[in-house]
């Protein structure tokens, strides 16, 4: 087969709905709530969102087709979740925000049949919100999860929870948590770790302060939540004990990848803003658009986009080829959290005092960017991991040319 | 007389008293205002700030000692600055924040007696703030100063101000303007302006909304300012009748200085908390500290910061030997603009998570020094302007090298 | 069709050729001769590597099936070239190196059959080297084709053509050139080009000097190249008389993407020789590549190398769709071509010394690659392009919402 | 005192004489030896610009006033060696080439009275040429000087040295060496060295080959260097036995200054040559220089240059102090490594096609200017140097507030 990089006429289709959807129904009610962008609006406005992007046939692209959903693969997923993403209310609107969406992909391949119905369908259909909760303060686990420090025992019928987690997104006004912790061993091992499934309410859980960052568009925030001796019986265990680590990879690779499509579509905003704005301004005896600094900084952004939009085709290809990508995910969502941050970055010069100001939107979008060069892995861990692979290997072959020399 | 970088004991003493005064007096009321950021805790605490800083005997160290102030040169005044800027109520608790300190400067050099008496001592001694107004909205001055379109018209014993002025940072409370209007020539020309002194009471000068922006720590806002009509009598003028864009740069240049002085002080503080934080938080089975991604972080945090200061000894004795330093203060002001913002930028992701929450105050910090990079000039245009004096000496070196050789 | 990134099992096998080819008889024979790296070992050892190239199946790719080619697409030859260009003698050894290749490419497009008899399929089969001969010295055709000087006048049967060009890559010891010259118009216009077709040892046609460059490894040098009243017959007209510019875009176009395959195959090598430096070298108490710093220079190498590759595949997908992609090979051009000058740079750096010294092929890597930032376009002249693009394209969405708010 | 950042009249005129003598002397002298730039013309060319640069009043700045020197202390060192770097033949001419210059510092600050007869006065009056001994291949001395390998054992009346040295700079016709060799202790041990002199021509002696690298331009070559039982007498020994760790940092500090000094000249050279030529050079229907991206890469190495002169004022400055000033040279190496870099690199590019040929003086920058981040210290060593001194700090302050807390 040779190397295709169209999409099907539904695809294409579906992006060309969204785009419109966004633009017409969703830009104009995050315009109104510009006061609110903390917590994207809020949850009423959450609902009625969903609502219209059901009415304009738009509503859940990445989940089952059983539950409402249109099953779109990675690679479809990507120009779709772009143009939700060109405003920070649209991932909300398709019900493929952070981190509903992704914990909706590990429950479709991970949930039993009773764990489906009882959180999976709500949460496919956006009758409830969801959260994950693996972050912990330090010296809990952060950028190295293996420093896991929440505990499950074995409790009868089931296990009890106890830890503090942190930076929970989503965490207030959630109906249930995924829940990380601790079945065996001692923080630092690389093992031991099981994945619990509990409703918002059981006894136990509790959903502290609000952590303020410089992102305020996701909905139920970033909370700190308490677990205090929580029961979770054994029909809340997600998929086997112990092999928590192994099920965040199912997670983590293509959340990446939906991170990077949201923003990516958050970038392309900000750009367009820029060059609307230089095409029009004069400076200096000319148009803006016209100087070669600008215009320098108009054609970095677009080779950003470009190249993020390239290492994503590959990245998710090779997800729906069911490889591991934990390289390609890797490489692509380091490229992309950097590009994307520089994208709006040029946007906001471009713009002078207007794009420092709250008159254009880049001033919040470049707030809402920052922080992606640090969750879902920081620049540093994803280099890091990225060289061991390589250079390991390099060891590998050189032992071996060594041992063939001394043998 | 041999190249000489050392401070005189008093410097000395005066920097270590600004240190220890920010400290354990500025840092910690800045800390219970965290809320109040916007407005730097407004004029109460800015009172209350005078008076510890009199106090400490480190108020107004920029001002005519006969108005209380130390008098110091802009050389003296960059690491006493610095030291203030280390908290963002630095500055105001010294009476040294921008607008005021600025207009200080600027009055001392060019204000009659009774300007001296009515307008700079009570803002040379903290009674009273002060705002400048010079920016418009397009097609106004802007980056383009020359655009200017206010227009001031001769009127019985005075003028008549018409205009609309917009990000005049502290208007909101000031207790007088500094206006920038046309008294002669057309948007465009580079020259035909005057400046004007007014009480804010004035009529005909009102002051409009403020403008949100990034940074939130501006004591008085950046606001729109519109005057109708506003009468200033001959007295209220500033210096001679159209030398206004002239009288511009006995301010633009020491105004940047003493800008990077203190945004220098603020991301030193940045700096200063991420390097502390990775000497004590553990993480891959190394303090952060130990980790080579982060030793560069921190390695060319601490180039920036020496660079930044170097180029800032430069300009500031071009300053004080008299010459106009337009040169070097633009490339301190460029290199400073971006340094800073990377110095902060790294320091939030040596943090990561509480990097960009507020429970540091590096989110904070990324804010407030972004703008940096647009006002007092953005970065493309000094850069233009610093091309220019290099091509323009070429092409003037290429032209009389040809006419050398045809006549 | 969904989208699909993998190379059908003939490419890949030819892939596979190509590296062990490449590693088994073409990298020594280049290490034999790194004296010679100047004209990359000469025209005998191009014979020979032509013979070993055709014994191991692996000749001309590019070439159509009945010239003795293997008749790949563009998409196909990204992964091959890169292959070939892992040694600075690959291309040469695959026939593949410019400016050979590009011409293989133009001639297949636009040549008549006479011509393809006697210029292409000598040329495919490599018999022969050909040049292409477009650029001028100041103030000619340079970054700015439109600059044309080199003229061509009407004569009986055909044309005279008088004009100087440079930089002509290959020059020395072509069997024949490609003319690009004025047939209309003034230098300015953005018309009025041929192409012409000439064997080299035609009258009027002189092969200057050397010019002396950074890299040494193009086959025939970088020459000058003098036309005085050169005649061609109307057969050696290339297509139609002022469609010149026309036809350079169907070769320039593919000819940045094989010179982006090729220098990125050259990257790569020193990549790997400073990953395998940095696995072996002991330093500071561990192994180089346990550095962080070293680290991360790694994971960028590899973060550059996956984008130039992802960037490649969308222009090359664009140029087999039969698009323009005058975007797209922009921006994979530009990109490439500073990413492989990083690369290169980083992997001279991580050796140290021995980087810069000829004791490993590092410094001679960094040498070659510089100018491609420079020729098949400067960066800049690129970037103009792609905002010229975006920024025209906001211009007349501006103007045409203007004339719709005012009709 | 305030700060003075003036020359004295005396050093502004020696910075003049120097300046006219470059361009009128040495710069034609360089032309005509472009084929010979390997071993700067050779040392006939030397003895020819000694000569020339005795008659000029300008010969060895650096030099104790006893032996023909001008005796200048560091900071007016600065100017004078940055003038003379702009030709590459420049620091020859003046006696201040690397390794001569850092000799006669070192041997000037620890030679006894006949080790000053001896070798530091006919090397400071350019009788001799001399090298410094240090580097040596994996496993011993190279980024990390604690490797030492070399051996110095106690023989009657003396020390008998065996050993392998490289990259030993001038080391082919000098005539006389500084051994850096191991009197004590183990590789990895950071002690037990000692430095030795001795006379090239010492039997077990032996200069091996010139290891070819990027820069041409040392006289001398960077030469591989075999001790095989070579025999030092007592009087050999510099200073005393077992101090050479800390008599290197005697040499390193200032030796990495001058050449910041001398290379930040050829950058200038380089960047002067690119304005010059987008002055005149007509483009897009404008001057180059006219062009936005152009003027750019002008600010930019405007910059870049004041960076590194205010940073190299500052170690200056220091070290004239007596401060050991390890940091602030480590900061501005660093800092003007890169920058050099970046000068030279934007300048081939803003004189395109003819920037990466021989026909200007500026590939030959390139190639001479690389290896500077290598030398001296590779950025990534100094990195970790300056990042440590901070971190470590950092942790003292963290331990004791930690014991004061429990205590």
């Amino acid at each position: 087969m040779p190397i295709d990089l169209s999409y099907s006429p539904e695809t294409t289709a579906l992006v060309e709905k969204v785009r419109t959807f966004v633009r017409e129904v969703v830009l104009p009610i995050e315009d109104q709530h510009v006061g609110d962008i903390a917590a994207a609006g809020g949850d009423a406005i959450r609902v009625e969102l969903h609502a219209r992007a059901r009415k304009a046939g738009v509503f859940a692209p990445h989940a089952p087709v059983e539950y409402g959903g249109h099953g779109l693969n990675m690679s479809d997923r990507a120009p779709v979740f772009e143009e939700a993403g060109y405003s920070l209310f649209g991932p909300t609107a398709l019900n493929i925000a952070a981190p509903d969406e992704g914990n909706v992909h590990m429950l479709a391949h991970i949930a039993d049949a009773a764990q489906k119905q009882q959180y999976l369908e709500p949460l496919a259909r956006g009758e409830v919100r969801s959260a994950f909760a693996m972050t912990e303060p330090a010296p809990g686990a952060g950028s190295d999860p293996a420093a896991l420090s929440t505990r499950a025992v074995r409790a009868d019928g089931g296990w009890r929870i106890s830890g503090h987690k942190w930076f929970i997104t989503g965490a207030d006004g959630a109906g249930f948590f995924i829940i990380f912790a601790r079945t065996s061993g001692e923080p630092g091992d690389r093992g031991g770790a099981t994945m619990f499934l509990t409703p918002a309410d059981a006894p136990g859980l509790r959903v502290g302060r609000h952590i303020s960052t410089l992102d305020k568009s996701m909905l139920g925030g970033h909370c700190e939540v308490f677990f205090d001796d929580l029961f979770v019986p054994d029909a809340g265990v997600l998929g086997e004990v112990d092999r928590g680590f192994e099920y965040a990879q199912v997670r983590l690779g293509p959340a990446r990848m939906t991170h990077v499509m949201r923003w990516l579509g958050a970038a392309r905003r900000g750009h367009d803003i820029a060059v609307a704005h230089v095409a029009r301004r004069q400076g200096f005896g000319a148009k803006l658009g016209d100087l070669g600094m600008v215009q320098q900084m108009v054609a970095d952004n677009e080779i950003d986009i470009a190249a993020t939009r390239a290492l994503l085709t590959r990245a998710c290809w090779e997800l729906d080829a069911g490889e591991s990508a934990a390289n390609s995910t890797s490489v692509a969502k380091t490229f992309a959290a950097e590009a994307i941050f520089r994208i709006v970055d040029r946007s906001v010069q471009m713009c002078g005092g207007l794009g420092v100001s709250d008159d254009l939107p880049l001033a919040r979008l470049s707030r809402e960017v920052r922080p992606f060069r640090v969750y879902d892995g920081p620049s540093e861990v994803h280099r890091w991991a990225i060289a061991k692979r390589v250079i390991g290997a390099a060891k590998r072959a050189a032992r071996e040319t060594e041992s063939k020399e001394t043998s």
